[in-house]
């Protein structure tokens, strides 16, 4: 029997609702139950936010349960609609992809109603979910292995007025950097098929490293800020202190900005995240193991740019992705 | 044939020499060879500084490469012995215990010739180093899974003369935290056997989370800081500064500081290392992920205490540990 997706309660439903949406099952699992959080305060804007897309970015998890505690105190109109854990079988494995499909639940949107588990998810979540929405925030990190500062994202859009309105939705987070990521591996993302619906779609990235009491406070304040550019929550912004940093600056990264590893042994980090570097600063030096008469190798700024991810020191083989640098968005 | 260990040069030739620390092969995997480096400077302390002991701990190994490059200019007497990567295999598999055979390197010294690869690795560094060293750092770290501050540590030792002078040689590290650990699963610690053998050995847990340029810096100059101390190098001492906190509090930590998950879900650390909390103080939170009805579980401290490591906000089982407090050291 295939049942549809569906919510165990009525999204009309006026104030405060809590239920699931039901994943139905399939050859690889059974029925899946996310727990799902609503707020009806009628007319205004409509907002999903969503977590734990890979299951080890636990930030946004974390912060989307924070929002639902103090949302039914602070929201003034509209629709917010929560899901915290978009994956659980990820995340109850620490796994970025689902262990039992080995599929990236970001790149099989819209997913398939007879897939497999994560596909299943993914059409649940378009099919329920996203028609109830104009705005979507899906809260993602950057992982345990590299640092990375509090950043609102959007890929490049070719809709020039959709790419100006979600540009503006990420800068409201008011967090330390606002990125426009361009990107190949973009087929079956969430933002993409939001995207392409008009919807305004921001892509967090909280942070990377081990997650904090420090930055979960900055995060926060980042989903708090936008929810008031929105109407939703009254309020003033708060510029979250990072680094002891400026907030706002607005960065764009290209391909060709990702810095690899030129062989295979132990990276050291020799900067850290948001430092402005010169042509041919060191970025890094890849240590190689066989022997200590063997030189280091620096790895050096392409150009002049400021540091938006580097890499936890650990092995790593030739060609692994060791630090991203960005630059200040042309206007 | 069963060749013994030995090193590719002779630690009786004056100046600076760079060779391997040869491993013999066995049933399970050939030959090793371990990049070594051994400067003697004649009369004067006879140091060992090992790393890689664990193969995701990496802040060791690169600590231990920045010391081989200014030790040539700083040595002034003795000898300095330096094993960057106790257990490659572990590294190279960014993994705490051997893949090969499974065993954790620092739970099974002295060692086996005729064991498996880790229990030949043991064997070597017991047969051929130890004897050479009368004081002995092994570089550790807590890993990517946990905050925690910089810190020299041991282990309570029976030896009351040893424990003081351990102890003193622990402080002169200048870290912010010098720590005695009063620790259970002791059995075949490389630690041990040294100790047993009335040598000076200092364990540094050298922070946790990703290894970056910032706390490297801080980890370098504490063991430039124990060099001076020793002798080896002429110099002052610096006291490098963490989260604006005073180095070299001495602190004591026994088992039943440690707290465990009272549920399977998403721990949220509400608390930094470091952080000074009062008996009841809400350290983190367990956020169950079956339905978002379901009250989260706050988990408090003890009594009043230091957090000394705290979990990075992640999935768990009930009973994971997910910090660790301490105590002032009474004295």
């Amino acid at each position: 029997m295939s049942e549809a997706p569906h919510l165990t309660f009525d999204l009309e439903t006026p104030g405060v609702s809590r239920g699931h949406l039901v994943v139905p099952g399939g050859a690889d699992s059974g029925e899946l139950s996310l727990p799902i959080f609503s707020l009806n305060k009628g007319e205004g804007p409509r907002l999903l936010v969503t977590g734990g897309n890979h299951g080890n970015e636990l930030e946004g998890p974390l912060v989307a349960r924070r929002l639902i505690e103090w949302l039914p105190e602070a929201q003034t109109c509209g629709r917010v609609i929560v899901l915290p854990v978009l994956n659980p079988l990820a995340v109850q494995a620490w796994s970025r992809n689902t262990p039992l499909d080995g599929l990236n639940l970001n790149r099989v949107f819209p997913g398939r109603g007879d897939g497999s588990v994560t596909e299943r998810i993914a059409d649940a979540v378009s099919r329920v979910l996203l028609p109830m929405a104009d705005t979507i925030f899906d809260l993602h990190s950057f992982g345990p292995a590299w640092d990375f500062p509090p950043a609102a994202t959007t890929h490049p859009i070719a809709d020039r007025d959709l790419m100006a309105r979600t540009v503006r939705m990420a800068e409201a987070f008011k967090l330390p950097v606002t990125l426009v990521w361009e990107y190949n591996d973009t087929v079956g993302m969430f933002d993409i098929l939001a995207q392409n619906q008009g919807k305004v779609f921001v892509c967090t990235e909280f942070g990377g490293g081990t997650v904090g009491a420090d930055n979960l406070a900055i995060f926060e304040a980042g989903v708090r800020n936008a929810l008031i550019a929105l109407g939703l929550v009254e309020g003033k912004a708060e510029y979250p202190t990072f680094l002891e940093k400026k907030s706002g600056q607005i960065l764009e990264t290209r391909p060709s900005d990702e810095l690899k590893s030129p062989a295979t042994g132990i990276f050291e980090p020799r900067c850290s995240v948001l430092d402005e570097v010169k042509q041919g600063a060191l970025i890094g030096i890849l240590h190689p193991m066989d022997s200590l008469s063997a030189k280091p190798i620096g790895i050096r700024a392409p150009g002049t740019s400021i540091v938006l991810a580097i890499r936890s020191g650990r092995h790593v083989h030739v060609n692994e992705e060791v630090a991203i640098v960005a630059r200040p968005q042309k206007i």
